[in-house]
């Protein structure tokens, strides 16, 4: 019998959807079938009839929890469909493990199998097909981007024309992961002079690969897991006053410094922004109700400062393109799906290097189900 | 004595200005002097004190006009403002001839020289530094290709991840004159997949140049001054058919067929909208009141159709990028006054051929002002 995969509807406002209608064939050779809640892939712009004549089934949301062995969600469920979960279940998401951790140990005290995308360990070379944050950064990375392009009121590349040049924009990319490097990308494929920043000395040559300037500070830090570590508060107004004297000069500011479950650092100040010139734009992919990157960034919304600098708070950028992102991230659930059927049954094995770190509390022994 | 030019606020929501700061000293140079009325560039990101640092003054409109040898202005103004205009005065602007055209006609009659860039002849050389529709068709169809990435659910480019590839967006530019010509390659810089259509045979090498693809129909229809002639109904609707066959396998479309003064060609029927699949845009460059080139566009409004297709009406994208379009009308409108001041004096010549053209009414004699 099939292991079966369950794709939940997500909370409003939330748009992706965990599971796609292409990734459907190759779940069925990995030996599962996957029902998805009725209109769960509207927000992502995927009807149930996709689903269907992808070969899966439709159910309501009580009738797929229950027929599940994989619930997969994009972000933590309500407690209602935690508490409907049941021992010997998997629920794999993006379930914010630092978020009221509790309430997910309890779940897994219950003997449900709580599998989060956040601790998935990157640099292991066989969960890079897992990897939900790379995917999602990827994204943000690209559409920061063209939300800049879009709000800037000037062009980005440069421009020559019978009556004039228009001068290229400049565009500092400040953090160089995943998200940073497709922004500098993205900006350069448009046409703008961009540079890249990134606390991590090592960024430099990926940065400076894209045919970017790489602004080097005298504050560098590596840390752990391929993040930079965090700065002493010494380090922190030092690099801050290091950025402000380049960032003046920049027409366009990409923010993408976070790490997973850390508040993320404050790198542009409100007298850096003010120092900025009218019609700059500043994108803050970092923008939580934690604090961004930079001050006066609000999350999902965008300001424009009195000195007319316009301030995008994008902390869900990759939400916004719900296609491409569900797709992105069903491929990643497909993968973790894939490598938990072992002879056609479901193995969650906590001494795997990959799963177990993903697993909220390890279970006491390998749970098994066929 | 210099020849004064005075730029008049626009009325909302045209947030574009007719002078800015960077042509200022240009014009001191061809012999001008500039006055601004207060406030009016602050809706494209120029505020009085830019302009008084170029050279500048500012002052109230009605002192505006009355010191003014030439009034600048991006649409034509209100009848106040036109009442106000005296004998001897230029008034310069996309004044729209051919909407209400004997209130131009008043004007030009009371002795006032009424300049328009609509009917500028863009194919001499000379008027190419003029050209305020090329100018702003150029924004106009960078932004096109922009918006389209900015609402379109997937990548432009082809991505290749870890986790699997994704292709990159297919787009149809209809009209291949500056804005079209702009769309494409702002689109191939994202890494689009870009073919070009345009009913004017001699397109092909233009959009072929810029690295997409041409798609040929049987009509074809070469016009005056560089546009396509209006196509008789029987060749209108063999386009129209011959387009639906290709659009459907396309995720964009962007529409920019239009020729001033005319009803824009539908080229986009609501049957082919329908047969796009759910999650394609199109941008209609077009969409005006008059109608533009795709069913069901409305003018500065985005709709998206049951079967998930979106269609942005954007019949005024420059204006979105006030900033640089003023800049780019700036320079226009510079080396128009330029060419009227002869030894210090302000000349309308209408036996000249680019000024001629671009007078609503040519007087009978040649006017002079020192």
């Amino acid at each position: 019998m099939a292991v079966t995969i369950a794709a939940l509807a997500e909370r409003a406002p939330e748009a992706r959807i965990a599971l796609t209608p292409p990734v459907i064939s190759a779940l069925a050779r990995a030996g599962a079938a996957v029902i998805v809640e009725a209109n769960a892939g509207a927000a992502a712009g995927f009807v149930d009839e996709d689903y269907v004549a992808a070969g899966a089934s439709i159910a309501t949301r009580a009738n797929a929890i229950a027929a599940a062995d994989v619930v997969a969600c994009v972000r933590r469920p309500d407690a209602a469909t935690l508490a409907a979960l049941r021992a010997g279940q998997v629920v794999l998401g993006l379930l914010d493990v630092w978020d009221n951790p509790a309430e997910l140990t309890a779940v897994a005290d219950r003997g449900v199998s709580v599998l989060s995308f956040d601790s998935l360990p990157r640099q292991i070379s066989r969960a890079q097909t897992m990897d939900v944050l790379s995917s999602q950064a990827s994204i943000a990375g690209y559409r920061a981007a063209i939300v800049a392009a879009e709000t800037y009121g000037r062009y980005f590349p440069m421009m020559v024309t019978a009556a004039g040049t228009a001068k290229p924009a400049t565009v500092l990319v400040l953090g160089a992961g995943v998200a940073g490097l497709q922004a500098i990308a993205t900006a350069r494929r448009l046409g703008a002079r961009v540079t890249g920043y990134d606390v991590r000395p090592d960024a430099r040559e990926e940065v400076t690969s894209l045919g970017a300037a790489f602004l080097a500070t005298a504050v560098d830090a590596v840390g752990e897991g391929g993040y930079a570590r965090e700065l002493t508060e010494h380090e922190a107004a030092q690099q801050r006053a290091e950025l402000a004297a380049a960032i003046a000069s920049f027409d366009v500011i990409i923010a993408t410094a976070k790490v997973p479950g850390r508040t993320p650092p404050l790198l542009v100040t409100a007298d850096t922004v003010a120092a900025m010139r009218r019609g700059s734009v500043i994108v803050d992919l970092a923008a939580s109700s934690l604090g961004g990157n930079v001050a006066g960034s609000v999350p999902d919304a965008v300001t424009t400062t009195d000195a007319g600098v316009t301030i995008i708070g994008a902390g869900e950028l990759a939400a916004q393109m719900a296609p491409a992102a569900s797709d992105a991230f069903a491929r990643n659930v497909t993968a973790v799906v894939a490598s938990l059927i072992v002879d056609g049954a479901l193995v969650v094995d906590p001494t795997d290097d990959v799963i177990g770190s993903m697993l909220t509390t390890a279970p006491a022994k390998e749970e098994s189900r066929s």
